[in-house]
């Protein structure tokens, strides 16, 4: 059993080899790069609710990481640096650990973060808790600023998660095995788009990261932009994936349901006024064929769903709530 | 039952009318003082750890924000803003987020704290985090620059806390109900030191806040600067209450180790050279009679308690670990 010193310094200080952590040793970091506008942001994963006990830690640490950094990419931000919160069992402590941490480590690497502190205590469920600081970029990306007949796109993809979510909860609901993989990778290890993020600054009029659902991120942007979404059934781009499962689930207004407000795809939703695609385009900011058009706002309220031939879809909830 | 969005718009955005929340309709906030360094650090509170089911929630969002005011005493900084995270039951959601808020908005009013944003999820227990964002002050007190001779002093009663806890836990140590009031007050509701701990910046060499208990926070300055800390028992400041529940107690080891290892005091220990201490009353910082001297360092290892008359102190434990 190790005490609270010994997880400090086995597991937690070689995340944190940083001046700012400065080894750990106070209460407080020091955010060093004065003459940058940070930007602060945070993500729980509670057990029970976000994720079931026989998860493997390691993915766990990467999700973790992943959704407080796609958080980062909603606003186009640059990723600086986190504050960890641990709440855990004290049976889980040494081995849960070591590869919870060993998630971190391979994740705040590859996106170039660092670990500046934070609180450790036992508990008698899991409690994860990232508070991630970010540095501006160019500009913000915000929820607001959506204009009249800017065209929606999205950065990927839409839905693989949630089909994920569902096979996890569905075991007795067979498919093949790699492609369960695949909609579970998706779920396990989202992508935060921060390098389009970037390119998006002083192009996108409004941006988020896709987490509770298409339907409520995109309504959340529509209202607080005051202005109506109007977007395509057969323009959502889907995975070779997740059209196999369409067919396998034979029941087009369920599937819908799974894509449109499923969650944790954490790719991005954004618009963009035709003016603006163009420089963007001129300006080999990123290829907008990659990127996919779903629909457009105008003046209005609301989100309107446009179907194809005849299928009429009927959206039983709009989205993933924490409550 | 209330949605996500309710709880945000009736409880939560009423506490972040500040324009780096920005309504709380982004994703992150925006520190926008570009030209100060920034501090950061995080404190949880978990149910059935840190506090019980029954515990009024006024009073845990008051200690909440004290507790991790007090990381930025404890490091000579000045109070900026803070991130949220709350994981409650369903059931719990309105009037304990009432409660709770009220709590909050008491205390980040007195202490001029803004509210930056968050997350917030259904959990099977309560569980509390904020992390709080703090402005360097004249210097950063760290603590692990304690200098060889300087004495050690702490900013107030020690133990009063930590007595509280013990009739909290021991429903049936009956004593006077003013009394235990005054403890139980002590527990809820600690004050963090924030003024004093401006005073010090430039002048105390080494500082921390008693949160796991004067034995344990005092051998943290010990070990990181290479010092052993030499305490005389009956230098240690006790309040009136407590006095009287030693005599209650009537076992001065039991007595003892409650208030040197309880913790949750909240009140500074620092060390200061022989001149400093003279510039620092002739500048008038401080009156050094309100601060209690307790001991001081030298050169060596761990700590030395100098016990009084012919009483010989055993500590079984040298704190409150977290595991």
């Amino acid at each position: 059993m190790l005490s609270e010193k010994d997880i400090i310094s086995k597991f937690l200080r070689p995340l944190a080899i940083n001046r700012e952590a400065q080894d750990l040793n106070n209460d407080g970091a020091i955010l060093k790069q004065s003459n940058s506008n940070f930007v602060i942001s945070s993500d729980m994963m509670i057990e029970n609710i976000h994720f079931y006990e026989n998860d493997d830690p390691k993915l766990l640490g990467r999700k973790l990481l992943r959704v407080n950094l796609s958080d980062l990419a909603a606003m186009g931000c640059k990723p600086y640096g986190y504050i960890l919160n641990l709440g855990i069992p004290k049976l889980k402590t040494d081995s849960w650990l070591k590869k919870f941490c060993s998630g971190l480590k391979l994740d705040q690497e590859k996106f170039g973060l660092k670990l500046f502190g934070g609180d450790l205590s036992k508990s008698e469920i899991v409690f994860l808790s990232i508070t991630i600081i970010g540095v501006k970029g160019k500009s913000i990306l915000e929820c607001s600023k959506a204009k009249n007949y800017s065209d929606i796109f999205v950065s990927g993809n839409i839905g693989d998660a949630s089909l994920g979510l569902f096979l996890k909860q569905n075991p007795d609901f067979i498919v093949e095995r790699k492609l369960k993989n695949f909609f579970l990778n998706k779920l396990h290890t989202p992508k935060p788009r921060l390098g389009l993020s970037q390119n998006l600054c002083g192009y996108a009029d409004a941006c988020t990261d896709i987490s509770d659902g298409l339907i409520l991120d995109l309504k959340k942007i529509s209202s607080l932009s005051n202005l109506q979404s109007n977007i395509f059934l057969n323009q959502i781009p889907l995975s070779i994936q997740a059209k196999k499962m369409k067919k396998i689930l034979n029941d087009d207004n369920y599937f819908w349901e799974k894509i449109l407000t499923g969650g944790e795809d954490y790719e991005l939703i954004f618009s963009m006024s035709k003016s603006k695609q163009k420089t963007f385009i001129e300006n080999k900011k990123n290829n907008l064929i990659y990127l996919k058009k779903i629909g457009y706002f105008k003046n209005g309220k609301g989100i309107k769903i446009h179907s194809y031939n005849n299928f009429r879809l009927n959206l039983k909830k709009i989205g993933y709530s924490h409550f």
